[in-house]
């Protein structure tokens, strides 16, 4: 994916976002200003751009996906939400702006995440393929990035361990984006061995991207990052740079993502864009 | 539906709850145990016994909808959990037990309210129909529940007007008991004509509903109501009672009810069950 092609289908997707959203001025307005506050107010989009990207590598187009790519990155959204409440990492500052909560209230911040979640899945319905469905709500839920957030949590302070690490990253973070890719893939018709192998990539691609997180929240200034930096270290999260150091985190990462390009390097059909996404994730500096 | 038979069905959701939540003992599970808690602790499965009566009104089987009218009662049970949160309502008690953030803190309750959510489109998407999982989002999202609670909230101490509550009682309560109607006569493959009484009924069961719960925080004492009474009248909620006085929120309780049963009066199908189930929401004491 070139960047021109990489800036057009971020500008669909935002105006996806933007078009079906419910307006800020339509009742509950409070409710729908804090839903489009923390959607539009930033972020990379990667997760509906490697949906969209997985879905014409297959042979799809970008309108067949479009509404479930959208539709993650409200889940994505909501996670964020709801993550940065006091009861949670109580945090400030996101995408360079006071987090939901510090602008709308506690109350309004929760239910606009609640509100986020279910309308993730009425536009993912609009495929009209439950096995989508059934793909993206594993991914978010218990057994995926619900349940990497509370080991999360309840890592926070003991002493860390690579097989914790895997379990939080894998969950808290892959999961999600694995879907991306997997959604992406089924919603263009992908065949089983294809699937497979968006799915491989998707689960490397997203441990490269928690890797990166870690690093970037010790080597990163606010202003760049857009949120509190140190702030995982300072709360003794249990984060790749605890468990291997900064130089150790740094060569996962690119094995990692080594190891995604790896999956799909000898494949006929064109995956040149999925590469080119992986580079990115390697190499951001946000 | 005979008592019998309202036992019945009470225990194949008992069962299904039961059968599908993750074990309590399979990672993480300190959440397993949250949403199991919230979920198997009590209540009296309305929503999915709805759900199974219409559509064995109109000539499914229990079996086609469980699943979805399971998700449903999901759905309610993280209302529940988010509901009494401390930023919320702040509730101690909920079906004659601590509430689940009383029990497992703050941040497992939200998860687990985040992760019952999420696991309900699982569960309904088993149906494949898309139509369904439509249905349960629109009614439990922002233009549904969510929009209601919120409404809810921001109207707490203001002079109540009785559109204010239609509102609140409308979106809060009642879409959701309308939902689980309708996915009732989705499932069972109603006609068109079917599904649109079957709306109209379940929309004035609903309010029917709503005024009952509010008589009930009037009148009834914690312990056959299972959660703390006169908290609503206390924090100054718009409630059925507020607006109208206990005895015209009895009168309206039944005008709504009466309401609901002509609608289906006159159906040559075989609505008898649904029409038991309006006199149990009328009558109930909890």
């Amino acid at each position: 994916m070139s960047i021109v092609s990489i800036m057009s289908t971020k500008n669909q997707i935002e105006d996806y976002l933007n078009d079906n959203l419910p307006a800020a001025d339509s009742p509950p307005a409070e409710l729908h200003e804090a839903m489009r506050y923390a959607v539009i107010g930033g972020g990379k989009r990667l997760r509906p751009i490697l949906a969209i990207a997985a879905c014409e590598a297959v042979g799809g187009t970008l309108e067949t996906v479009l509404p479930a790519a959208a539709a993650i990155e409200l889940i994505h959204s909501y996670s964020l939400i709801h993550d940065d409440l006091p009861c949670m990492d109580d945090d400030d500052l996101r995408h360079g702006q006071p987090t939901t909560h510090k602008k709308f209230g506690e109350a309004t911040a929760l239910l606009a995440g609640d509100a986020l979640l279910t309308l993730a899945f009425e536009w993912a319905a609009k495929l009209k393929n439950s096995e989508i469905i059934k793909v993206i709500a594993r991914a978010a839920g218990n057994q995926g990035m619900v349940g990497g957030q509370i080991a999360d949590l309840s890592a926070t302070g003991n002493t860390p361990s690579a097989e914790q690490l895997e379990f939080i990253h894998s969950h808290k973070t892959a999961d999600l984006i694995t879907a991306a890719v997997v959604v992406g893939g089924l919603a263009g018709e992908g065949s089983p061995a294809q699937i497979s192998k968006l799915r491989k990539f998707g689960q490397n691609l997203g441990l490269a991207f928690q890797f990166v997180d870690d690093i970037l929240d010790c080597t990163s200034e606010a202003q760049t990052l857009g949120k509190t930096p140190g702030k995982d270290m300072a709360s003794d999260k249990v984060t790749a740079v605890a468990v291997y150091g900064l130089e150790g985190a740094k060569v996962l990462a690119k094995k990692y993502i080594d190891e995604a390009k790896k999956i799909l390097a000898d494949e006929t059909w064109k995956s040149n864009e999925l590469l080119s996404i992986a580079n990115f994730i390697l190499n951001r500096k946000y």
